[in-house]
């Protein structure tokens, strides 16, 4: 895999102290801003307000943050307790106290995104694991921690596997297109589909980007190009309807894009705007590529008329960042996701490997070795 | 053709008191206010600063205002003169007086838009109008006010063939797509795009109008919707990237877009994304129709790979409606046109007929009769 990248960032980490530490992506791309944060109900508060988004990101970010809070809450206690003279001012005076609290501050982080499948399933863990540690107060406060970064700790390194098998489909010199923002912004890592980017870069590989805006709430101009800027990765922004000339006009080589939901038969369900960027580059015959985490490729939905696609509020469309432009009353039309399907995606990238259609995912997918 | 459409408005017309009436579409969708223009520097911040805007609105507006503002300053003229008992006072004393005021106030209202086609033609048969008209002050200027008003009846006339011809490829229950404004906001009357549509709902034909927001400038949900919403033809906005997947779930049956210039062999250049809808629609079986002036049919041309694209600033795409999105320093692509293949393109709808491919566009295609 050579040299990893260094992207002059990281979406979440710990800070120097144990608080979670966060890009406050709401700030981007006018400030680099990062904030500590201590207590669950800020934890809470950086996620629904999008301050830190995607699925892998979010997910981290609510185990690192239970942790880190649960951790800060029994200090102080503890140090109530010695100030007074009275140990039952501690904040978990026995592990059940504990317990409960875990509990109700995961069902409190849950509920901040209640359809993020990745959220519900890090919080699920760290209930387990402190439901499973034996032992004091202590002990199930260190087993959160250790939790808490495992869960960061193998965000990091999927990211680095999609990166390392992705790279195998780029060449020094390529123009690639990419959609939204499914970068490290999104993650712990170094991103899904922009992993193969980072790793390229890191490696000496002279890869341009062009990033489409992403209409309606602009992630590509606002996250990814920002993203990319900072790692030293020329990126070009572009609006949305721009794609298809650059193709036409031979100036894109590859187009990399996330996946919200795989099907098992290789349908992709992404960000809006996915679906005519894979018609667009299948009529110019360049080669579409997904990459995502294997966690994506849900084998209990057999296609893609199965997913749900989420409708969302008129006004991210009749508004763009907070100013009107559409006609009040006016029909709008906002679905969050489209569907890809699958005889249009050349490649899918996990972090298991480089898949190639015709898709047929199956649990035992996992072991079959990915093409070279 | 049945009924004419009752639009609710007109981009461009003459005020009761003679001057030039426009609707200011700096303050669309948001407020409907009609302005009456009344010098020539007047007319030239409105053409400027996009109060008026779309090819041949301009170029009625740059000849009415021309007019008025003329008569204007004569009746101005006359008055002061009668008050202070001079003859000299008049605004213009001799015919040649006049022609000098005509020639510089022409080449002041050309340089508003300088690419603009159809303002210098407008303007350069004003000119030539006053330059043959015999006669006195007064005759020159009966003269200009008679030419601005056949270059608005031909406007709207040239709406109305379009809208003519168009009808004929619309069917009732019809969804159709639609980007950018090549409606009546874009012209004197009904529009040349919109022209079918508007005519359609005026004899009764349900047609559901889906209208592209059309990033950089969002003529689409600025603009389109809130003609077709006070036309009431039912509008829905989407943005650009969300075409494709309404294609794919089959709510799409006709895409109907103008064009900024049409080439011999039928290329058609056209707002920046229509080309994406062209192969969208030719990937999903639907009719891709492009209707326009036939004025816009440049013989000179002889196919697309000619037509230069204008490249806009960075700011269109960097800034939405004044507020930054993207980062400093990105770099950014903001082409303003791009350039559809004529073989992509099921008809051209012209206000000479309805023509269909392989188009091989001559002088005398004026004579051909139209295809049923």
């Amino acid at each position: 895999m050579g040299q990893m990248p260094d992207l002059g960032f990281a979406t979440v980490r710990w800070s120097a102290e144990g608080a979670l530490r966060i890009v406050d992506q709401r700030r981007l791309p006018g400030a680099f801003v990062e904030r500590d944060l201590v207590t669950v109900e800020e934890v809470a508060e950086a996620i629904r307000t999008l301050a830190v988004r995607g699925a892998p990101a979010i997910g981290v970010a609510a185990a690192m943050g239970l942790a880190a809070a649960l951790d800060h809450r029994h200090r102080e206690g503890e140090a109530r307790a010695s100030r007074l003279g009275d140990a039952s001012a501690t904040a978990f005076p026995s592990c059940d106290a504990l317990l409960d609290r875990v509990r109700a501050d995961a069902a409190r982080l849950r509920e901040t995104r209640p359809t993020a499948v990745n959220l519900a399933w890090a919080l699920d863990r760290m209930v387990a694991r402190a439901e499973a540690t034996r032992g004091e107060v202590a002990a199930i406060l260190a087993g959160l921690r250790e939790e808490a970064e495992a869960i960061r700790a193998e965000d990091v390194a999927m990211c680095a596997a999609i990166g390392g098998h992705g790279l195998a489909l780029l060449r020094d010199g390529m123009r690639v297109l990419t959609h939204c923002n499914a970068g490290a912004l999104a993650t712990a890592g170094i991103g899904t589909a922009l992993a193969p980017v980072h790793l390229a870069h890191a490696n000496g590989l002279r890869i341009e980007v062009f990033a489409d805006e992403t209409r309606p709430l602009l992630q590509g101009a606002r996250l990814t190009a920002w993203e990319l800027l900072r790692a030293g990765i020329p990126v070009t922004v572009l609006t949305d309807g721009m794609a298809a000339s650059l193709m036409a006009a031979g100036r894109i080589d590859l187009v990399l894009v996330g996946a919200d939901r795989i099907a098992a038969n290789g349908d992709v369900a992404n960000k809006i705007g996915t679906y005519g960027l894979a018609v667009l580059a299948h009529h110019h015959r360049i080669p579409f590529v997904v990459a995502a985490p294997w966690s994506t490729v849900d084998l209990a939905t057999p296609t893609g008329a199965g997913i749900v696609i989420e409708q969302r509020a008129a006004a991210e469309v009749a508004e763009v960042q907070g100013v009107r432009c559409a006609p009040e009353g006016v029909a709008v039309h906002n679905p969050a996701f489209d569907v890809t399907p699958g005889h249009l995606v050349t490649r899918i990238v996990t972090d298991r490997g480089v898949h190639h259609g015709p898709y047929l995912f199956a649990v035992s997918s996992a072991e079959i070795p990915p093409p070279a």
